[in-house]
């Protein structure tokens, strides 16, 4: 693993190049989903619901498999400046396709469609604030919600088996200054040269890898020392979403 | 006043007719917004703020005086089953477009617009749970954002004296059962006769009265009682605005 | 009941306050639909058809039930300046919406849905000429319309019992100049400080109410004056309705 | 000219070949717009506005010519069964443009538009009962209300010359049953081989011929047999014109 | 037939009167399409594919009857200057909705749809440049690639008899400087006094006709010779598409 | 770098696991856009056209500043089925969208946007054939077609100095039964177990990497050997750049 530099600066948040910031998983946070979840990375927070429909989309019908989807959005005042509501203008901007889809294939990633039947998984991740990294943070708190309806749905005596194969979990980094850092918040990520959207799995295999050079290309070496970074933190999430997991669902 | 029948049933919740949900009001809920408040009428849920923009629609331009306007949304896993995503289906319903001009109306009433000046109060209220009064809720939420903003106007030196009047709060009365009670859960809502949104200020006037017979059609003497119910329990509202607004305003 | 103030000023039109302006109901105004008024008030011309479709909407599918709906347009030069057209425009407005929506709940509180049977009865209310109370004359004109639909299902043996329990019909009052006036045309309208709709049942109860503050809040006691105004008011136009459906249809 | 062919059968109206239908032009239908015509071809009425906006589009500004515009729309009951509303679907139908480009193209054909200065006159016309060529009947009506509205410009010394060149009048015709014949209603129009709409000048000079064949393929004979009839057709109607715009402009 | 005038002036592209452009029908364009053809007319140059579906509209179903319809659409850089992408704009212009209707009639008009059976014939008619004559090159090339993918229903046992009953092409004639010319391109398109597509059968029937006085009406002499210098053009690229469709299909 | 290994089975290519397909640049293809390219991976074809238009978006006027931007679309019948038109449904798929916005950041990422001055470069990316690839071969089409519309800036003097950077192509790969490939086809994609697209600069450094698991995680050595794959396999694509630019432009 390549050594993490000593920074000759400091991050507009003062966390060492390699921290992420604090990570917090509130399950049962509204009350009438089948999973709720508000997850929060440092300012950013996001509500993920999971919520079961008993049907699958047409291309699946007939099939025994079921289909894990999910919607992204934005309170128009999660950001420092109010934003449009997309329900308003009457269209999702691309760049709320591109996270919904993003969301949607990484859950997917850990999930045995077989098992789970022909129901279908909806994950819908709310920004409330957002302070950078959100789809990050919707990726980790979508999975915890996606579990407690998987348990609702044993529970139930609706599957004897879950269909969850492996946690997953994401987070983003980016060169900064020239340095890889970890979990950017939206300081740095409006700033950096390169962002990258990290999932992995919890046995530390990736689900998707997305870096854009957003100033200067970046090298194959930046590549490498931001893909550790990522691995380390994804690793710490993991632990994170377990402890959250171990505990009682608590009531809304 | 008209005197409060004894009923000789309990309500879905066990509160008298004339009792309100327990109604809390939390402001700098979010960090962002210049009014951020979280208001809950028993479980209905409404995250409101209030957002400044420095300027006004094209049909007030040059004129000297500003606008409050108001956008309402629900979160899809708000609701006991999940409802489709206004942004994804490319358009608002009628009922959202109802609710949200309802919103800005109420908080246009005790609204001062040529002490506001060329200036735009958006008001976004987003249900993040919702059983029953979620209009309403919005509209009393909305008042203390509105309120929070004003502040922030002045403490900024933009405003010298505030363009508020008065209060402004919301409530929901209704025939359930052929008797008028106070405040209507979902269940209640849903089964009830007749449903009425009352607007009030502080001072005790009307702003809105809204009053639909779902069922059978509703006498004159039905609709004194259920303003009867709305007033009391606005001024009990008002009260809760009160005690809310002479708390310093929490970080977020 | 209230006594009705005497005015120190002339109403625009110089009505007394309690005075309708010329309401007329012309049945068959055009030849297809099962029932066509041409209603109008003053200068204010709506044309509504009744058309029936032997199927419900899907969320009734199998229940036994009919369905009674609403779509309301203004041609757009119905008014004083020429305004968008909706169709042109791709959507329709939040005013549009909010009307329609008022249109089929008034209309629905006086079917039986069981004795209608799986089928809807669409209500088109198209406003050619607009001088306020457009809304009010389509609830009118559409209830007789609604009247006549049923007719024709009688006639041909799919109906043996009429759906119908009763009339509707709806009128505008408000306070303009601080006085509760009856009836409000455009120029009373758009400077009046509060706007009432008001839809009752021939039976004299309430369908709905819907009292707006355009500028001064309202009182009680305001309230009770402008409720007794569009008591007696109802009462003279289903006089009307009843003396428009006492003739022989005319043919279109 | 070809000699017009003794029929075998009848028409379902039972007029001779070359008979238009009943026509009717009246003028001041409406109060507010400065031209506003209700025109009938039989049981086909569609009422016709002319609205001038002193402005014109874009890629007309600072050209020193106005515009002539065209907008068609149809209640939803026009017709023998209830077709949905554009409004509603949020988009016009390839039909309904079709046919709004073709008025707006037919009446800017006898304008000057140097003459008529730098403003739009906007054609609004709004089929209210539909039983075939409610285009033809829509460009006849238009330009009767767009000479209204030219005389309105004059009136009130906002123009000194008028910008209208000739008449301009439309019909159709077509190959029903092997012969042609003159203003299909919708009996005709539904079973004809080939529909063809017509539109002249006041000269006698084509502005628009389109011809169809929904059938057979239509012979060069039958092309010209159908533009004879079409000639003389409009000839009687623009006649009609005249005789409208002879007598004073009646009061809404 | 008319003889054809001396010009005194030359065309910009230098053509006699009664010339068309270089015309070609390349088969085989690309390689998925059951047709596939690029047809150029001069610079004007559209890709048309016919692809089989298997279903039928729903106005259609179990009729035993099959369908032909027609879409286009142009890449935004086809033209002198950039035009916007409809589908990113989001919805069709009026132009591009008139021209798909005007293909998909025109073929249909030489289908025999007993015959076709239940299934779509889908025609793709794409500019990639444009000089003029689009409509027409699209509605010619697109007979040629129906061919194609007929002859793949037979070559599959699908059909046994070609519901083929005639070729189908189109041109456009038009007034320019006064005198009638053939095949217009862009220059004089843009700059004709009357605009004329002509749609004809291999048999020298009209299927459709469409002029337009863009300037100066038209006199029913014009009119004769645009038709003659249309019926002469046709059936040259009659024999163009004969000549096509003799040859080997190439691979693309 | 990582050993290729022998494969033990054929792709169905028969391709060597690091060739490219056949890729071709044609400049020129269309003869009005300032830039026109048709680029061709194996049976992949992308019409690439390269617009100048001399304005900037809202967000940069004044700044001094250009802009880069992409929209991409595919025919309805590019593909082995036929797909829906998206200008006909009235938006464009969230696959378009993300598409899109990765050729323009892509190619901007080369820009020099002072250099380019106060202008917009409209990359339009429209596939007429595909089979796998086609964002790819759109942005390596991009670049080539952008390079000929600075040259024309040049030749016009509207530009002294280059604003292009480097160079910038891109090239999928994949896990495919398991190893690394270059360059899928539609057949390989569609089946594979990783796909991701590698966006490089002429250099050798990192413009995007996208990857995502379709089905089993990749391991972080499946990385390394993807990123091997694909950096030479660009480089053989940049070559080809080259030399299609080197040679001179040829006519539409």
């Amino acid at each position: 693993m390549t050594d993490l530099p000593i920074l000759t600066w400091s991050r507009p948040s003062e966390r060492a190049a390699n921290a992420l910031r604090a990570v917090e998983i509130r399950r049962g946070f509204t009350r009438y989903a089948e999973g709720s979840v508000l997850v929060t990375f440092g300012n950013t927070q996001v509500i993920c619901t999971a919520s079961i429909e008993e049907k699958v989309p047409p291309f699946l019908k007939g099939k025994g498999e079921g289909w894990v989807t999910a919607e992204y959005g934005m309170l128009p005042r999660a950001t420092h400046t109010r934003g449009s509501r997309e329900a308003a203008k009457g269209k999702q901007t691309g760049r709320t396709q591109e996270i919904q889809r993003l969301i949607g294939r990484s859950v997917r990633a850990v999930f045995d469609m077989k098992k789970l039947g022909e129901r279908t998984l909806h994950l819908d991740c709310d920004v409330i604030q957002a302070d950078g990294g959100t789809r990050c943070a919707s990726i980790t708190g979508s999975f915890v919600a996606a579990q407690d309806a998987v348990n609702v749905l044993i529970a139930q005596g609706l599957l004897t088996e879950s269909p969850i194969i492996d946690h997953v979990a994401a987070v983003s980094v980016g060169m900064y200054k020239g340095e890889p850092v970890l979990d950017l918040d939206y300081d740095e990520d409006s700033q950096c040269e390169t962002d990258m959207n990290v999932v992995m799995t919890g046995s530390g295999d990736f689900v998707e890898v997305q870096g854009t050079a957003e100033g200067a290309p970046f090298t194959r070496s930046d590549m490498n020392a931001l893909l550790d970074l990522a691995q380390a933190g994804i690793a710490e999430i993991v632990t994170l979403q377990r402890q959250a997991l171990a505990a009682a669902k608590p009531a809304a």
